[in-house]
C-alpha cells in the first residue's frame, strides 16, 4: 500500500507504474480509480482565503477548521445542486446566515419545476435564501464580511464562499496510455469494468456506467454506484466472471426536513433519447391519513406512450419518497410497464399507507394518461 | 343500492337473486364479494357479554361502547396474529393491561423464530404479556373482574376477551349455485376474477388470488388485494379486458414502535411448494448510521438453490422495515436473482442508509450460500 503517491505515467506494453520522483512498479492488472474532482470556478478571488470547494475529507476539514475559527457569520453557496443544498442544512445548524445562489431559475434542476418549488420553500422556512438567476463574477476581501462577492445581481457580503458547481472525472491517466474515453468523456468501460487496454481496468467516478431505461453509457458519479464499480472490478480481476448490469440513476438527497428523491428520466431526458414520454405527477400520502399529520407526498411518473413502460420516477416529501423510489428504481430496472404497477402487491396497513398506496394512483393517473 | 338486504338464494340459470322475505333481483352480471368472516371460538362462554371478535366495523364499535363503558381494566386477546398484535397497542393506550395468549409457541408464526422474538420482547417493553401454548378451555362470569377465563395454562381474570383466531371466507352461496371452489376451499376465479360459472365474478376475502412465487393460487385475505379485485372485476365486467396478474403476498402490521413486513414465501413454504430454499438473515441498519439512534433492521431472505431467484423476504425492525419490503416485493414480483439484488441500484444518501443498503448486504449474504 503506498499513500501519498503520485503515478507519473504508465507503460501499458511493459506492465509498469512510474511513480511521482522516481521508481516504478510492475503490474498484471491495473485498476483506473482516479474519480473526479470538484470544478472551482475560475473567477477573480477563487483562491482566496475562505473560498473552498466541496468534494472529499481534506475540503471538509478545511471548511470545519474555517468555521471552528469562530469568524463564519455569513455564507454564500454557489450551486443549487444538491451538494451545495445539503451544507445548508449543517450551516444553518450552526448559526451561519446562508444564501444559495445559482444561475438557473431554479436548485436541484434535475427535479421538476413543481417540486423544486417545495425546495425553495423548504429553504425559506429554514432561513436560506435561494437566488436564482445569479452569475459568480468575482470574489474580493472585504469590509462588513472577510469576503465580498460581485454577482450579477449584486454585491454579497459573505465570511465562507463554497463552490459547488460539479465534479469532473480524471481522466487524464488513462489518456496518456489511449484508453477509449466514452461519449461522456469519463473512461469507457464493458460490463466487466474493462476498459479498451488489455488488463486495465476502471471503477468508480472516473468511468462510465451502463443506464439501464436510457439503453446508454452515461457518467453518474454517485458512491454507491462506485462502490459496486469496485467490487464488480475486483470479483473479474479475481477470476469470477461478474457482470455490473448497470443502475437506474436511482438518486436522493436531504434538505431540512424534505426528502428529495428520484430515478430514471425526467421527461426532457426521455425525450432527448428518443423515448415518447408521458407524465403524470399526484399528492397522495405518505403513510395512512389517520397517523399522521396531514404529511404530503409528491409522485410524478413518466412513461412510454409507444410500449407503456415506466421510464422515471421523481417523489418529494417529508416522509416516504425514498421507500417510493427505492421501490420504483426495482420497476425500473426490471422494465415494469405502468398498468403493472397500479396493481403491484406491496405491503399495507393503515399505518404505513392507505389501501392504494401513492405509487398505486400515480400509475393509474399515469396508465390513463397512456391510454 | 339496497343495504342491510339478505341474499336467500340465486338462480344462475335465470339470472336471478331472491331475497330474504321474498322478491327477486335479475341480474347480467353477478359479483360474489362475501367477503369472508372472523372465527369465533367454539368454548364455553363465547357468547358472553364482554367476548369479542374482531372483522368488521359493527365489531369495533361494540368493542369501543365496552371499552367507553369504563369497567375495563383488563384484556385477554386470544390468539397472536397481527390482528391481536394491532389491538394491544389501542389498549394499552386507554391504559388497559392486556395479555396475548396463542396455542403456538410464538406470535406471528409467519415471521421467523429470530423476529418474533423481537415482537416478544416489543410487547414486554409495553407491559404486554405473552402467553405461549396456552389453549383457551372457557369463558365464565368472574368475581374480580367481569370474566373468568379458564386455560391450558392456569386461569385469567378479563373484562374484555377479544378473539383474532382467524377469518373465514363466506362462500356458502357461491357453493349453492355450484361454483368451483379453489384447493383452499374460498371461491376459484381465473386471473380476469370470473368464476367457473358464466357471468359470475368474485373478488375480496371469498376468493383465491394467484401467487406468482408460489405459482399457484392460494387464500390471502388483506384488504388492498380485496381492492384490487374488486376494480379488475368491474373493470371486466365493464367491457374492458383487464387481468389481474397476482400477488407476492406483502404484509405488513405495526405492533408498538416496531414495523414487521414479509413478502414472498417463508424457507417452511417454499420447500412444502418444491423449491429448494436457502436463507440468511443479517442484521443492518435502516438509515445512515451518524443519523440513527442505532436502530436495528433485521433483512431475512430466502433464495432458491436451483435457480438463485429469490422466494422471500422478512424485515423487522423500528424503522425502515416497510421499505425494504415494497422495494423486495417488486423484486419477487419480477424474479430477480439474488445476485441481481445484491447490485440493484437503490435511491442513498447517508440519511437514508448505507452506501451499501440492509437489502444489498443480505443478498450478497445469500449469495454466497446459494453459490
Amino acid at each position: 500500500m503506498r499513500i501519498r503517491t503520485n503515478v507519473e505515467g504508465i507503460d501499458a506494453r511493459k506492465g509498469l507504474v512510474y511513480l511521482d520522483g522516481g521508481g516504478s512498479i510492475p503490474y498484471d492488472y491495473l485498476v483506473m480509480a482516479t474519480g473526479a474532482e470538484a470544478v472551482r470556478l475560475d473567477i477573480p478571488g477563487k483562491d482566496l482565503e475562505g473560498v473552498h470547494v466541496i468534494r472529499d475529507l481534506t475540503h471538509a476539514l478545511k471548511i470545519k477548521t474555517h468555521l471552528n475559527s469562530g469568524a463564519v457569520r455569513k455564507a454564500v453557496l454557489i450551486g443549487g445542486g444538491y451538494i451545495g443544498l445539503e451544507m445548508c442544512e449543517a450551516l444553518r445548524r450552526i448559526g451561519v446566515a446562508v444564501k444559495v445562489m445559482d444561475i438557473l431559475p431554479r436548485p436541484a434542476v434535475r427535479w421538476d419545476a413543481e417540486f423544486t418549488e417545495l425546495i425553495v420553500e423548504e429553504l425559506e422556512k429554514n432561513q436560506v435564501e435561494f437566488l436564482p438567476e445569479t452569475r459568480p463574477l468575482g470574489i474580493e476581501k472585504g469590509k462588513a464580511s472577510a469576503l465580498r462577492m460581485t454577482t450579477s445581481n449584486g454585491n454579497l457580503d459573505a465570511d465562507l464562499v463554497l463552490m459547488g458547481v460539479g465534479t469532473r472525472y480524471n481522466t487524464a491517466l488513462a489518456q496518456s496510455i489511449l484508453i477509449r474515453m466514452g461519449e461522456s468523456g469519463a473512461i469507457g468501460v464493458d460490463f466487466h469494468q474493462m476498459t479498451s487496454v488489455e488488463n486495465v481496468w476502471a471503477a468508480g467516478d472516473c468511468c462510465e456506467v451502463f443506464h439501464k431505461v436510457a439503453g446508454r453509457w452515461v457518467y453518474f458519479p454517485l458512491g454507491d454506484i462506485a462502490n459496486k464499480q469496485g467490487r464488480v472490478a475486483g470479483q473479474n480481476i479475481g477470476g469470477s466472471r461478474v457482470e455490473f448490469p448497470g443502475i437506474v440513476g436511482a438518486q436522493v438527497f436531504k434538505v431540512f426536513n424534505l426528502e428529495v428523491a428520484s430515478a430514471g428520466l425526467t421527461e426532457e431526458e426521455a425525450a432527448r433519447y428518443g423515448f415518447d414520454p408521458v407524465s403524470s405527477l399526484i399528492w397522495g400520502h405518505p403513510i395512512g391519513k389517520s397517523f399522521s399529520r396531514c404529511e404530503r407526498l409528491g409522485v410524478k411518473l413518466v412513461g412510454d406512450r409507444n410500449n407503456g413502460r415506466l421510464l422515471g420516477a421523481q417523489c418529494v416529501g417529508e416522509m416516504g419518497a425514498v421507500q417510493r423510489v427505492s421501490t420504483l428504481s426495482i420497476a425500473l430496472w426490471t422494465g415494469l410497464t405502468v398498468e403493472q404497477l397500479a396493481y403491484m402487491d406491496l405491503p399495507y396497513a393503515p399505518p404505513f399507507g392507505g389501501v392504494w398506496d401513492a405509487i398505486h394512483i400515480a400509475a393509474r393517473e399515469l396508465a390513463k394518461k397512456l391510454g
